[in-house]
């Protein structure tokens, strides 16, 4: 469509956005689409990647969880530091967190993934290998998408999964009296980038930022006893704020409690986003499940008209603002 | 987190990314959230916007359809020529194009949306008009998303759906002997691509390529009696390809029977992409369902090595390439 989509599509495949000229050019759509069937082909879908839809036959007596989440570049992450296999892992693994927020157990995923033709072919290559880590390690099939030309690369991860209709873990469920747990350790995330960022390559909290570890499982095992749930994507101090408002209660949190990732700090850890641990609201949880501590480092309490955090370190108390991330300004 | 987010995430709201700067600044992440949960919250979930994930009931007896597809600034779209509404209304009917296209009906629907910091707010508020007239047009509920910043926009779209799982239609069904079929017209969303870009407003062929029609409610009808089917989103010349080479046929098409867009030409209507017309191969289906007519166009042939389209215009017959839309080079 050359001639009406000058303006608009990019029919010209040596069309240049002034990038360098990459060693070994992108693929082709059908490249793409040719790699992804041999490599994600034998997937958990009556019709999978290929036709204009993937079919699914999800298990009956089920409720169905959906969510998605993108990354795009020099917001969510950077082609100068982050690996390209890391981005096809997060990609997958952050989603496979909010699934397990609600007590669900992940299944299928889309991705829709824009690529700057500049781009080298090797970076789809490292990506696509991280996708596939992913899909393998948490038991996700991949079984669609989307590929098209961008500025910049954006990445966006659909994932579908299950849940016992009774078992769902809204975030509004919090009562006062109960404890509030965080699974692991908070700060890791943001003490690796950190790290990462002045050139490091050899610290356990780099892994932790590239290549995170969501809680699924355990969201699963809990599922019955928690009265709320919400993963760190934002940070504790964003996310426990979002769980206090849609409860419509608070908490008081006990700073020496908090579970800090080795080597990071307390204020890096209350507002350390893309943490994938969760918040989890219950009467009791038990102090471990599968070799991850789960800490209980508070509790929550009635509220007046406003949702708050308390915050106790030493001998001081303060409001726990949400400092975490926060999108679009302010 | 400002101390580790400079590198990566923007944590900060006065972000200037070289962009004009707006009369209203874009929302805070945290206002379309509630923008959007106030426009879209009574969705048909258990469990919809504002928690990890979304909950659904699907119904039992029928498979699930999933399929996502990105609209990305500058390849698919300007701000320049492109109301903010299409680009909501298109997220969105392209999939219901999709999901149409296997005969499935779509019910749900995810959006993930990546903006610019110096965007205008009624970008925003645009573009969720569009989402919300498309939700309305074909009964889906908007359950969930993702928001973020980019340095350009991008929307990512996932919709969901059933379908009987005898009646999905793929795409490799087609069989010597069955005809091929095409609802409505074709050559419209090309042309009105160049007239939008030629500045003018007053022609339907640019409500063709702004607010496209689905045809779901056709694919649903026809489920039963297709053999393959595919919708046009790259063009005729480039979807007929992939059914052909899906379905390992060959096909015979007539020139003269292609049902031009009023004001389109051949050529432009056979590379055209974006019609979201079906192709539909069956031994016989109705001349017009629903006031749309279905043209016989060709019929499918045996193959030998490649599966290619014999094209007949006039007395001249040659092999019609594929020369609609490929992303990402050749």
């Amino acid at each position: 469509m050359s001639e009406v989509g000058d303006g608009v599509r990019i029919p010209n495949p040596t069309l240049d956005l002034g990038l360098r000229t990459p060693l070994i050019p992108m693929y082709s759509e059908k490249q793409i689409i040719d790699k992804v069937r041999k490599q994600f082909g034998d997937s958990r879908a009556v019709i999978g990647i290929g036709d204009d839809a993937a079919v699914l036959d999800l298990p009956d007596g089920f409720s169905t969880v959906v969510c998605s989440d993108l990354l795009s570049e020099n917001t969510h992450f950077r082609r100068s530091t982050h690996p390209p296999d890391s981005i096809g892992f997060k990609a997958i693994a952050v989603n496979v967190s909010d699934v397990g927020a609600m007590g669900g157990t992940p299944s299928h995923c889309l991705i829709s993934l824009a690529l700057p033709p500049g781009l080298e072919a090797s970076w789809f290559d490292g990506f696509s290998e991280g996708v596939g880590t992913a899909c393998r390690k948490f038991e996700v099939s991949l079984v669609g998408g989307d590929t098209s030309e961008a500025e910049c690369i954006f990445v966006d991860a659909c994932v579908i999964g299950r849940v016992r209709p009774e078992r769902a873990v809204r975030r509004s469920g919090a009562r006062p009296g109960d404890g509030v747990y965080v699974t692991g350790t908070i700060g890791g995330s943001a003490l690796g980038l950190r790290l990462l960022e002045a050139g490091r390559s050899d610290d356990p909290a780099i892994g932790r930022h590239l290549y995170p570890e969501p809680r699924h499982r355990i969201g699963l095992e809990i599922a019955d006893r928690a009265t709320s749930m919400i993963d760190i994507s934002d940070g504790f101090s964003t996310d426990l704020g979002h769980l206090l408002a849609e409860s419509e209660v608070s908490a008081r949190i006990e700073g020496s409690r908090i579970p800090l990732h080795p080597g990071s700090e307390l204020d890096l850890a209350l507002d350390s986003g893309e943490e994938y641990e969760l918040i989890v609201t219950a009467r009791e949880l038990p102090s471990e499940i599968d070799g991850v501590p789960i800490t209980r480092v508070g509790e929550i309490i009635e509220s007046g008209k406003t949702h708050q955090a308390f915050f106790r370190q030493n001998t001081r108390e303060r409001i726990l603002d949400p400092k975490g991330w926060q999108h679009l300004g302010n």
